[in-house]
Order: structure tokens, then sequence, then C-alpha cells
């Protein structure tokens, strides 16, 4: 008799689930006291650059929480650093570009990426991963524009004027710009699936900054393309952005099985707009687990009524915060797993 | 035979109007040649409390754009300086408070508004525009949260998270502050009003980061507070925050008039979330007007467009940015007047 697929990719791609699962974005982090005393003072980028570290900081909140599925640690700028782009990861600020990116004459310096010669410690982090992990893992990879986004602005953007200003003023190299963006995210995705990640998560992390028209007509294509670029894989893709409650219908229309959404949209409303297949991902705000468990249970209460009971995997709607007390995590999966079991995560018990 | 009220009035009450009136947040700013040489390098709080000079540069765009409404230049932190609070507002960077609020000894230190004696020069700034201008002024005050946000903060804040943190973990001290906050909104809107404003709007700039539910239940009360308690002024009353898709019908609710709306939910959709009398303001992306003027002029149509030309008033999503060229802002009121006449702006023509 074939083994069950683990609840994750069952719930997943739609399944009958016996419970709702859960992890968390960012669970593997500055939240965590083992992190920080791995980590130390050193660069985000050489711990991500040495498999055994990281594989060991991917599996940390895996053993602490007891959630269904674990997240490699990495960043969305890998693929960047990879092709030779000189980025820096500023604690507490993020990605750093020393040249942005700004005429077509930068277009050369994105080339396509060869994973095992430009990443190889991320293959091997997945390869130690699988070998370790009893839950699934989940390889991601930045989609277009919010990679863009930090390769035009430089850096981390509240407003993304240059960002909008390119994409309108000149949109075939804006185009251009997104295709390469979105073949390396194909070509680092396929990789980590190759070395045994079960699902992928692209983050468009920033698309809610755009109006409905702007993303409709320059960017949802290139997501579109790295999402259907990857059906062939057979694993579930999650797409996941903030303030993204004007844009769910249309994420939901460019290809992933599982479309996430932040605290702001409540997920029977985005349920409206998604349609009855998609599966929804979230969303309780990552602050409310800073005000204690007792509203944090409340709140998990009110997420997991919301989302029904099927065709939902609970997450937060953004990453754990920093000042996150662990504890309150541990007893909020341990509040899903029972909660939704209780009542039937499944509907039909 | 009795004067016609200013367009811009008569289009916040939703009567039939010849065209679309325009303004912009921010209008009066940094953006402005004419208001860095005017202001130098001083502190903005100086500005606002030397009427002359606040008078002159609440002027300045309207001389400059001839937008059909004028607002006074001021800030949403000034309420909290006249009754001695300790603030600096950083350029940059915005308001920072030396003792954030934090337990109820702190309710202490926020006593009633004495607008005549408290901020004078608020008063004689509107007094002295109300002699000058051409259109009407546009007073304005924070809402509850957003200025509780800064309070509790310290200062601008990415999540939120004391402010989250004291709204679950204390009810009964939130609702506290957030009445102190609205009485202190009360008291400066009607002084404004008093000494001639002719319309104001009530700044929930970060309501948006709040989820459905924490809005409705720990904010909306003390918003609806402040707006009914204006009612009897019978002036328009503006309501505006970002990132507010998914609360635009409790916003719609809450007493205004007149409800702002960002750039990300094109007016036709927020129509149908505030119902047909509730007028609309907005919601041009301010990044937008740094593509060059023949990229805002297509989004500017679309926003015409999709306002439906009548209860609606031309802006931006949020705030004028400080990099965009005060020229292009010209040609886009020239545009919004043009083509809302043309097309007949209150659909009877």
């Amino acid at each position: 008799m074939p083994e069950l697929e683990p609840l994750f990719l069952r719930a997943c791609r739609g399944e009958a689930i016996e419970r709702v699962p859960v992890w968390f974005m960012r669970q593997a982090g500055r939240s965590l006291p083992e992190y920080r005393k791995l980590r130390g003072e050193g660069s985000i980028l050489e711990a991500i650059r040495s498999p055994e570290l990281a594989a060991e900081i991917t599996l940390q909140p895996v053993d602490r929480y007891g959630v269904d599925a674990a997240i490699l640690f990495s960043d969305i700028v890998i693929p960047l650093v990879g092709i030779g782009i000189d980025i820096d990861v500023v604690p507490g600020r993020g990605p750093v570009i020393a040249e942005p990116f700004g005429t077509s004459a930068d277009l050369r310096r994105l080339r396509p990426l060869e994973p095992e010669e430009d990443v190889p410690y991320v293959l091997e982090t997945v390869r130690l991963l699988t070998e370790r992990l009893g839950v699934p893992l989940i390889g991601f990879a930045g989609a277009p524009f919010t990679v863009a986004s930090y390769l035009v602005e430089g850096g981390p953007s509240r407003d993304f004027v240059r960002t909008k200003a390119l994409m309108h003023g000149d949109p075939p190299l804006w185009r251009l710009l997104l295709d390469r963006l979105a073949d390396l995210a194909i070509t680092s995705l396929r990789a980590q699936v190759d070395c045994g990640a079960g699902a992928i998560q692209l983050f468009d992390s920033w698309a809610g900054a755009l109006s409905r028209a702007d993303y409709e007509r320059h960017v949802l294509p290139a997501t579109r393309r790295v999402l259907e670029g990857l059906a062939d894989l057979e694993v579930p893709r999650i797409h996941f952005g903030v303030g993204t409650g004007e844009l769910l219908d249309l994420m939901a229309g460019a290809g992933a099985e599982v479309v996430g959404v932040d605290w702001r949209v409540p997920l029977d409303r985005a349920r409206q707009r998604v349609g009855p297949e998609v599966v929804l991902q979230g969303n309780l705000d990552p602050a409310i687990c800073l005000a204690g468990f007792e509203v944090a249970a409340r709140e998990t209460r009110r997420v997991l009524k919301e989302g029904g009971g099927r065709r939902h995997v609970f997450n937060l709607g953004h990453g754990v915060l920093p000042a996150t007390d662990p504890e309150v995590l541990t007893r909020i999966v341990e509040l899903v797993h029972r909660v939704s079991a209780e009542s039937g995560a499944d509907g039909e018990r």
C-alpha cells in the first residue's frame, strides 16, 4: 500500500486533510535563541553559503515547533549573488546592490544561472535537508517584480519610484529585465526541486505596492512564466505577497496551487476573490504574536474559522517578527492542530 | 441671488458639478522650489508656528497649480505639541516622541487642548488664509489610531507591534487613549473651522496596517466619535488612509462625506464597497508622477474614468513625493479640469 503523502503536500493540492497544516514564514531566524547562538555576528550570506550551517538553521524551527513544513534558509537575492551581482544583505535593512540596474547595458550582468556552478551550496543544503527532514522542504525564489525592485532601487524601498518609472518609462526594457529574472527564478527553483524540495514558494513580497492596472500589465506575465515553467515538476507552488488584497484574483490565475494572503484580508473574503479551487495560506497578523498567547489564540481561532478547515494552510500573514516569543508560536502550532482536528478539518467529519 | 458655493465644496457634498475638482495631498512642500527657498534649513515645527510663513507655504501650490482647494500647512502632531508633549519632527523620518506612551500614568500628559492658548499660531494661520485664499481651505487632524501609533511606538513604525500589543493587551487603556486623542482632534478641527476652514480631512494614514477585525473593534468607534463630533459644523468631512481597501465600507460608515482611496483600489471597485452616496477622493499613484507627464496623463484619464465623473474629488492616492516635478502636477490639474468638463463631469451633460 503506498504511503500517504505528507499532510502539508496534500493540503496544498486541495485534498481532504485530517487537520490544517501550519508553518511560519521566517520561522528560522532571529526570533530563535538557538539561531542567534549558531549565527553569532556572522554575515547572513556566509551562513547561506555554508550547507551544514544553513541546514541546521532550517531544521531548528521544525524541531522546536513541530511545524508541518520546513523552508530553506536562504535569501531571494541568492541567484543574483550566484551570477556575480555585488550585493550585501545589511542587518535590519535588507539587500543593498552596489550598482543598481538602470539601462539596457545592465542586462548583460544578468546572465543565466548555472546552479551547480553558481550556487552549489544551495543544492548541497537542500540535499542535506532532504536526508534529515521528516516534513517537506519548501524551496523558494523571489518573483521577478520584487527582485527587480531591489535591483532598480538599489535596496529596500518605500515608494518604488525608480522601479515604477522604469516600468512605465521603458516597457520593453522592463519586460526584458523581468524575463531575465523569471529565468533566474525558474532555474533556481527547478534545481531546488531536483535536489529534493517538495514544494516551492514564489515571494512577490512587494507586489502590493502596485495598482491593479500596473500589476496586470507589467508584472503578471513574468510571474505566470515562472509558475508555468515549473508545472511539469508537479510540486505544489505557493504564490505570496503582502498587501495584495486587490490582486488576489489575478494572483490566483497566475498558476499556483496556493496563494498567500496577509492579515488585511479575512480568509473568507479572500476565498470569494480566488474562487473555490485555490488553497489559501495565512493569515495571522505577525504583530499579534507579540500581544501574548491569549490574544494570539483568539485570533488563531478566528483565522481557522474564516479559513473554513479545508484548502487552507495556516501561516502568518508575513514573516515572524524578530521580537516574537517562540513559546507563543509553539502553542499556536499545537492549537491549530488540535482545533482543526476537533472541528473536522476537511469539513466531512 | 446667492453666490454658488465653490466647486470643491459642492463636489464634497455630492452635488452636481461642472468638472471634477482636484487638489493634492502634500501639495505644499519639498517638491516646490519656492517652498525650499522659503523654508531653507529651518525646522518644520518652527515654520508651522509662524503664521505668515505657514500661510505663504499653504498658498504656494494654489498659486502655482490652480488647484480647487488649499490644505493648511501643519502637521498631525501639532495638537500634541500644543499640550506639551515633547516631539521633534525629523526630516526624512517623521515625528519622534521623547517619552512614548506606555501606561495609564501617561494619560495625565494628554490634557484637553485649548486652541487659543495652546496653538494660537494655527488659528492665526487659518485666519490669514481665509482672507487671502480664493478656494476653500481644508483643515485637518490625525485620526486617533494614527496619532496613537506615533505616541506608543515613539515614532514612525513598520509593524506597529507596540501599538497592537497595547490595543490587545489592555483594551480599556487603549480605549481611554483613543478617546483622549479623539477629543484633541475634535477640538482642533472645530477651532480650524471656527476660524474659516471650509472642509476638514481626518488622516488615519496607517489604519491600513490593521486587520478588519482590529479596525472595527478597536479603532472605528473613536474615529466615528471624531467625525460625528463635527457633524453640526456642516463642513464636508474627508476620511483618508493608505492601504485601506478592506476597510473602505467601514470607513464610509464612520460619518464622513468623502472617503480617500489610495492607488491600490480602482475607484469603480471602491464605489462598490462604499455605496452610491459617499464621495471618493483619489487615487493616482504618486510614483506615477515621476514617470513623466505622458504616463501620468494616461493614468489620470483612467482614474477619471473609474471615478465616473461625479462624487469624485481627484487627488493622488497619498502625498506628493519630494522628487516630483511640479510641472507634471500643473499639467495634471489642467488635464483633470479639461477632460472632466468635456465629458460632462456630472454625467448629465
